[in-house]
C-alpha cells in the first residue's frame, strides 16, 4: 500500500458544461498523481497535487533518448452513480512489460491501481455522464536524469493525469476509412513495437499525415520483414471477419497487446464465434474481399472501444467493407463492452473495478 | 539572419578546473539558446538565456509520443586561441532530414548554424583546452502541445545546450570491445533509424545493459529483416578493413548518416585507400576473421571521433582484431581528424568554421 499524500487545489477549475463536446485529450482535471524513482530508494514520495506544469533540466534524458512510456484507460460513471474502471490490472501489467523492454524500474501492480483509484476518486466530479463520454486516464513515466549519454536513467517520474473525453469519433460509432501503409514501417520484431513507448508513435506520424491528406483517418501497418502481414492500426488492434471466422494478428512482439483486443477475443469465444490469432497477410484480405468473404473489419482500443472499418485502401485497391456501414458483430461488441464498462450489463468476468 | 536576444546570467557558475576529468554530458555551461515554433508564426523568439530548467505541461506531447530530435557536434579551442566548429552545416542538414521524417518543421540551415555560433561564442570561456577535451554542443527539439492524441504537434521548442567534455573514453584512444546483438533490433528499413530521434536510442537500452553486464562497452546492430547485415554501433558508424579495403554499411534508411563517417570516407579516398559502401554481413566478417584478412575495425562518431575496435563477440564466437590493439588506419584517421578539428593540420576541405 502506498502512503499517498494529498494536496488539494485551492483554485478549482470550472467543470466543463454538459454540452461541451470534450474534444479528446484537451481538457485536464484539477489534480494529478506523481511518484518519483531514485536509484537506491525505489519509487518514493507518492502524492496527489494540483494539476500543474512540471519543471525539468533541459538535459533531462526524456528529451533526448526517448525513455518514456504511457498507458491509457478510462473511468466511467454508471447510472446509479458508481465509478468503474475497466481492467486496470491489465494496464498495470502492460506498464511493467513496457518498462522491462525499455529499462524503466517496474511498479508493483497494486500500487499502480491504487494510484489510479486515488486520483480518480479525488476528481470524480469530472467524470462526464453523457452517452459516449468518460474520464480518460493517462499514466506515464519519464526519465529525468540530467545527463547526455545513452544509458538507462537512474531517476524517473511516474505521473497520472486525467482528461474528460467525449466519444473518440465526434460522429459516434461511425465506420472509419483505413489507409494500408506500404512504404513506412512502425515497428519490427526484436524492436520496441510491443512496448507502449513514444518511439512507436513518432514513427507513425508521417504515414498518418499522408493518410489524412488522402482522406483516411487511420493507418494500418504491415510487418517490417515480409512487408505483407497485418500488424495493427494507429492506436488500435485489428480484427477481420472472413467467412464466419474472426481473425486477428498474433502477438509476435511488434504490436501492442491491447486490453480491448483481449476482451474481444474472450467475449467472442463465449459467443461461440471461431476466433483465430495468427499471421494474416494483406493478400489474404484482398482475396477474401474479392471473393466476397470479407464480412467485417473492426479496430479495438480503449479510446474508441470498437471502431467499425468501412473501407481499406491498399495502393490502388479500395476495398469497401459492409457497404461502408457497421457490421453486426462490431455493433454487438460495442454494445456489450460499453454495457459492461457502464455497469449496464452483468460483468461476468469481473472486469470492472469500482473506485 | 535571426535577431537573437541575449540575456546574460547574473550568477555565472565557476568554470571547471583544468584537472576536472569532465565526465561526458554531466556539466553544463552558463547559457542556452531557445527558439519557439508556433503554427502560423513559424520559428519565433530566438534568444540566449541563462541555463535553467524548462517548464512544460504534463500533457506536453514530447512526454507521450516521442516527437523529439537531437544533434551533437563539438567546438574546439585551437592552440592560437580560435574556436572551431567541425562541419556544423552537416548537423543542420541532418536536423532537417530528421525533422522531415518525424514531422517537425524545418529550420533554415543558416539559422541553425548562427544559433550554434552565437551561444558558443557567449560561453567560449567554457571550452576546455586539455588534449582530448572539447565543448559538446547539443541542439534538440521537443514537441510542446498540451494534447493527448497521436498527431504532429503544432508547437515546438528548439534548444541548444553546451557541455565541456573530456575524452569520450576516459582511458584515451583505447580499443573498445563490441557485442554483436542477435536478439533485439534497433531500427528497420521504412522506420526511423536514419533520424536522430529518441525512439532509436530507447530501443537500444536493453541490449546495451546486457552487453555491459558481459563486459562489452558497445553494441553492434544487425539489420531487422535478414538479421545478418551490419548496421551500426550504439552511437557510431562502423568500418571494417578487410584485405586492404575499407568497407562500411551503405546508408539504406535504417542507420544514421554520420558526419564523421562521411569525413572518413573522403579522407581515406584521398589517401588512395579503396573504400566500399555496401551491405556487409556478419558471416563475411567472420570469414575474414577466420582467414586472417580482418585487418582493422573502427567506429566513427562525434563523441569519440575514431574508436578502434579490439574485439567483437558474436554469439559464442570471439574475434580479436589487431591483437586487441590500435590499427594504423584507425590511428592515422584519429590524428588527421582531430588535427583538422584543432586547427593543427591544414583544413583542405573547409570543414572547420570559426566562431
Ligand atoms: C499502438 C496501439 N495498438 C493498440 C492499442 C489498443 O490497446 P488497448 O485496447 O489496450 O487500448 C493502442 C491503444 O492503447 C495502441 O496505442
Ligand atoms: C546512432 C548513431 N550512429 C552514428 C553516429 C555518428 O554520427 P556522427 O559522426 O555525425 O557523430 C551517432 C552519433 O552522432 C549516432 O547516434
Amino acid at each position: 500500500m502506498l502512503d499517498i499524500k494529498v494536496e488539494m487545489t485551492k483554485t478549482p477549475k470550472e467543470l466543463p458544461s454538459a454540452d461541451n463536446p470534450l474534444k479528446f485529450g484537451t481538457i485536464f482535471t484539477d489534480h494529478m498523481f506523481i511518484m518519483n524513482y531514485e536509484e537506491g530508494k525505489g519509487w518514493i514520495n507518492p502524492r496527489v497535487v494540483p494539476y500543474q506544469p512540471i519543471s525539468l533540466e533541459p538535459s533531462a534524458m526524456v528529451f533526448h533518448y526517448g525513455q518514456e512510456m504511457f498507458e491509457g484507460l478510462k473511468a466511467y460513471k454508471t447510472e446509479d452513480g458508481r465509478t468503474l474502471l475497466f481492467r486496470p490490472n491489465k494496464n498495470a501489467e502492460r506498464t511493467n512489460r513496457t518498462n522491462r523492454r525499455i529499462c524503466i524500474p517496474e511498479i508493483p501492480i497494486e500500487d499502480f491501481v491504487q494510484a489510479v483509484k486515488t486520483v480518480v476518486k479525488i476528481d470524480e466530479a469530472w467524470i462526464p455522464t453523457k452517452p459516449g463520454t468518460s474520464l480518460y486516464i493517462r499514466p506515464f513515466i519519464i526519465a529525468t536524469d540530467p545527463f547526455l549519454g545513452v544509458r538507462p536513467s537512474h531517476s524517473y517520474m511516474f505521473m497520472i493525469i486525467l482528461s474528460p473525453v467525449g466519444p473518440y469519433y465526434p460522429e459516434g460509432l461511425n465506420p472509419v476509412k483505413i489507409w494500408i501503409e506500404d512504404e513506412y514501417v512502425r515497428a519490427v520484431k526484436g524492436g520496441i513495437g510491443e512496448a507502449k513507448t513514444g518511439g512507436n508513435y513518432v514513427a507513425s506520424l508521417r504515414s498518418q499525415v499522408k493518410a489524412h491528406d488522402e482522406g483516411y483517418s487511420q493507418v494500418m501497418w504491415l510487418d517490417g520483414v515480409d512487408r505483407k502481414y497485418i500488424e495493427e492500426v494507429g492506436a488500435m488492434n485489428i480484427f477481420f471477419k472472413i467467412n464466419g471466422t474472426l481473425i486477428t494478428p498474433l502477438l509476435t512482439g511488434s504490436i501492442l497487446p491491447g486490453v480491448t483486443r483481449d476482451s474481444v477475443i474472450q467475449v467472442c469465444k463465449e459467443w461461440g464465434l471461431a476466433v483465430e490469432e495468427r499471421r494474416i497477410s494483406i493478400d489474404e484480405i484482398y482475396e477474401a474481399y474479392q471473393n466476397g468473404t470479407l464480412e467485417e473489419v473492426f479496430g479495438t482500443g480503449t479510446a474508441a472501444v470498437i471502431s467499425p472499418v468501412g473501407g481499406l485502401r491498399w495502393g490502388d485497391q479500395i476495398m469497401q467493407v459492409q457497404d461502408g456501414g457497421i457490421g453486426p458483430v462490431s455493433q454487438k461488441l460495442y454494445d456489450t463492452l460499453t454495457g459492461i464498462q457502464l455497469g449496464r450489463i452483468e460483468d461476468t468476468h469481473n472486469w470492472t473495478v469500482e473506485v
